[in-house]
């Protein structure tokens, strides 16, 4: 027997299409519910609905599994029949947390969860507490970020689907990690976005980078934040997840008294409480705003972090010589690098030139372990013309120091796959948006974009193609090969140090305390009882005792204690202790 | 000498013309301003600006004086040439406070502020504290509400222009009466707005119901930001205005980390902090959110106060026994009203029939002196088919009734003019959109609106008509006589006894409790040592001892105690103390 439920507050009738046979359900109830039971679907039986006069069988909205893609029928999917062997896990503290993105897509040569499963015991030896994987949500097409999901309740099928999620998640458990997942609630994808035949999950008054905003203050608001709730809870309870990535959490248009967020995480804790576990929010913010990650009893959202850019944007200016576009018009100072380290956002309620406005406000008082940093993620990557990371673009030794700079920082550490070994593949824009007028309108539009930037379009890579994906796969032959093994090493002797350090990531931490000199490219940050010294300068930089007796680690090797004075050749970094 | 000064991010060029004569400016700064000194420009004298290639003189957006409306020239204005002879003035306590809601147009026959001077004595005679004029910035056309405001900076001529203005805020202050100003900063008025030929104001990729959302977040939000900003200090200080009503908040769009009304409340209690005066912001708005009045440092907006719908809508749907359409239907039991006193908002986090959302947040903690009630405002007479008051709706005895609720309620309470004598005459929506596209529009969409209700449309009084505004003008005669006169020495009395009653507006006033009979419609409020009773049932009903011994007030004759026990006959509260 299944209990078939579905939420289509305007329609005036629905069937149930059920193998051949087309189904009346009953409502809609005065929330807009129809429902039906029958008492022979059972799991793996496939089904779909008909709205109104419309003959066009449409998955649910709701759907756990879409075995043939977003525009197939969905298959009815029983959580309960996965055995757990999780039980003892309980995750690490945030607090402690080095998170690790990956995209299943690029990670592993085979794309599927399954296949990462054989990588977990590397991310335990590098110092990895929490994986994090891109959006796994069923997308349209063969490939792609997973930021264009459509059946948000359901494991896309060429990651291996519900049950391989929860192989992966059981998996991770047993080696003592976390997975953390990335979910998508600012919009839907282009391709295969078949709520709005059920009801007003979008509105018009409102325009995204993605069309009509996702419905969380209007009529009909009520289940549509149900909907995204409910799916926050399902990866949480029923996949097991010890926490999610908000994307894009600044898109959201909700003047409610009630932010979206601030349900969320009071629903989010709930079930927290219920099950004794440790869940955790995390938002993606553009908006430099406190009130993500403050309590909600202090008037906040009750994030337990977000990601905060400011840092990025501070590091890679000050790292990068090259010309400055995009919001890096806005940074490329010391100054803004140390205001980062010690204050968290640079722009805190300051004109921003980029932005044409006053941006953000100030943080000061917030543990700054509510932040995640990262020295590139996929979009800093992703978003390049050509998809490069740092190493390409600085160099070597800066790629080295950008990672010592990160690992002994006062926020959430995050690594992009790859990076720990300065991987020589790229991370590009890939999609298959299959529909050929959307993927027409991507390739086109992206070489468009960044023509305006003075690249020549040949050059940037199709985000249609097939080639694209392959050519962002990670090569595990690399790792242990040259200069890649010894960044490898690097970052291991760094994540090793921040967990022997409980001054890198007390509860609360100490704010950092950062010295520079602007002209001559040097600076030195205190923390508690380490200090972090860099000299981006063109010439050496002698250091003079009294300075702390030992030298942790060098970003460079040869740097040593002559006569009561170190000498920091241009591009190092050493941290004393 | 004057220095013209105007922002034009977007122009090429800008010439000021004055006299006959086009004059180049110099500009735009970095933050998009130009300027020019002029040393034979003086008070008095026009001007207005040529923006590019376009020939066409456009007012300047903050003009001063328009004194050939808000499509002519705008003029110099000297805001220090003005006598005050107001610098002992101190505006009472916002907690002690009556309000007295009030429309130039209307409010005394020759429709102007040097008019409306005459009948302060009265105000204070009736126990006001504070009259809030409606917007008086300058709209297009003869006559309107004001909500159409497109000269923000200006005073609508026919009002008698800023020299009036001025001389009716030092008179108020002479008899020791405070001067709120309803100002409208969610939208501009659709004829006469040009300031988007000047810069970004407006953007579209939100809708209001009046068209683009104003630029409170976008590129550009900066300087249009200090636009109302500014706005608001100049009639703080320029006008010595003592605080302001701010339409309509939520249909602001602003998810800065720093919201607009943040700001505001900042830098109006900067000017309050400088000047040693009370200054008061007041939101009118629709979101039950209690972070409107919450503190900044609690993390609120810092306004003083905001208009709380639900006491009006739960007191009035209980009062009237009529079908509840739009937001009413959302009311109609005595547990709401009882909540709405005891509670403030109604709608605190549950779903409401009426808006299909959940709407609203718990405000239980907040002092209820941070909220301004009232039986029926400006929008709740005028926004009837008819303009119709309470008085003609429920009748004398409920009307009574409701000032008694309203006066021993724990809110700030306002009136709105005439409701004080039960003024025969209604308040119906009128404009003069002297676009004729527009006013055919507004005129049809009207009965249009009403015709959806049921209303024959040509009962609906045409708002472009003249007359439309003259059936809307009080008439003074009628205070004196009969049933008016009653209701006058009514009101008197209520809120002489709020005076004198500390436990009433005591900071923080006690939360009332109230005690009710769904069925029978009576309900009791307790006030400290006061204890209201009220019976809108239909038989008598009696009240037996112990209650407090004395009848303070009763809402009609002949209510006494009689062995032990008083009775009251349906429609009758007392005041018992």
């Amino acid at each position: 027997m299944h209990r078939f439920r579905v939420w289509a507050p305007n329609a005036q009738t629905m069937k149930l299409k059920l193998a051949n046979a087309l189904l009346a359900m009953t409502g809609p109830d005065k929330m807009g519910w129809w429902q039906l039971e029958v008492a022979d679907a059972v799991p793996g039986v496939d089904y779909a609905y008909c709205i109104d006069d419309d003959e066009t069988p449409y998955p649910d909205p709701r759907s756990l599994w879409q075995p043939n893609g977003v525009h197939g029928a969905s298959r009815i999917y029983d959580h309960s029949s996965f055995s757990w062997s999780d039980a003892t896990f309980m995750a690490p503290l945030l607090a402690d947390a080095i998170i690790y993105e990956l995209h299943i897509g690029t990670f592993i040569s085979q794309g599927t969860l399954d296949a990462a499963i054989g990588k977990l015991e590397y991310l335990v030896d590098l110092g990895i507490t929490h994986v994090e994987l891109m959006p796994v949500a069923a997308f349209a097409g063969d490939r792609g970020w997973g930021y264009d999901g459509v059946a948000l309740f359901a494991v896309y099928e060429p990651y291996g689907g519900p049950d391989a999620l929860k192989r992966f998640v059981d998996a991770a458990h047993g080696k003592g990690l976390a997975v953390l997942l990335d979910v998508v609630y600012n919009h839907f994808g282009p391709v295969g976005n078949y709520t709005g035949k059920f009801g007003p999950y979008l509105v018009e008054s409102h325009r995204t980078p993605w069309g009509g905003a996702v419905n969380l203050e209007d009529a009909g608001s009520c289940e549509v934040r149900r909907f995204f709730c409910d799916n926050a809870l399902m990866w949480l309870r029923d996949f097991h997840l010890d926490g999610l990535r908000l994307d894009a959490v600044h898109a959201f248009i909700d003047r409610s008294a009630i932010h979206f967020l601030e349900q969320l995480s009071t629903e989010v804790e709930s079930l927290a409480a219920e099950q004794q576990r440790r869940l955790t929010l995390i938002a993606e913010s553009d908006s430099n705003d406190p009130r993500v990650v403050t309590r909600r009893a202090s008037g906040g959202w009750g994030m337990d972090a977000q990601w905060s850019d400011d840092f990025h944007h501070a590091l890679f200016s000050v790292l990068n010589a090259g010309p400055r576009e995009g919001y890096y018009e806005d940074f490329g100072a010391l100054e803004q690098l140390a205001k980062a380290i010690e204050e968290t956002f640079v722009y805190d309620g300051i004109y921003s030139r980029y932005r044409d406005r006053i941006h953000g406000k100030v943080a000061k008082g917030l543990p700054q372990d509510r932040f995640v940093a990262c020295i590139q993620n996929h979009d800093q990557v992703g978003n390049r013309a050509i998809g490069d990371r740092l190493r390409q673009i600085v160099g070597f030794d800066r790629a080295r120091i950008a990672a010592a700079i990160l690992a002994t920082s006062p926020f959430v550490p995050l690594v992009f796959q790859g990076e720990e070994w300065a991987a020589s593949t790229p991370f590009q824009y890939f999609a298959d948006h299959d529909d050929p007028e959307m993927a027409r309108a991507v390739s086109n539009g992206r070489k468009e974009e960044f023509r305006a930037f003075g690249w020549d379009p040949r050059s940037i890579p199709d985000p249609e193609a097939a080639s694209t994906l392959n050519n962002s796969k990670l090569d595990w032959e690399e790792v242990s090969r040259g200069q890649h093994e010894e960044m490898l090493r690097w970052y291991r002797e760094l994540f090793r140090l921040r967990k022997s350090k409980l001054s890198l990531h007390g509860r609360p931490p100490r704010c950092p305390r950062v010295t520079f000199n602007e002209g001559e490219r040097w600076f030195t940050i205190e923390r508690d009882d380490l200090t972090i010294v860099c000299n981006l300068g063109l010439v050496d930089r002698t250091l003079a005792a009294p300075f702390p007796k030992k030298i942790l680690l060098a970003s460079r090797a040869g740097v040593e204690i002559v006569q009561d004075a170190i000498t920091l050749a241009p591009d190092t970094l050493i941290v004393l202790g």
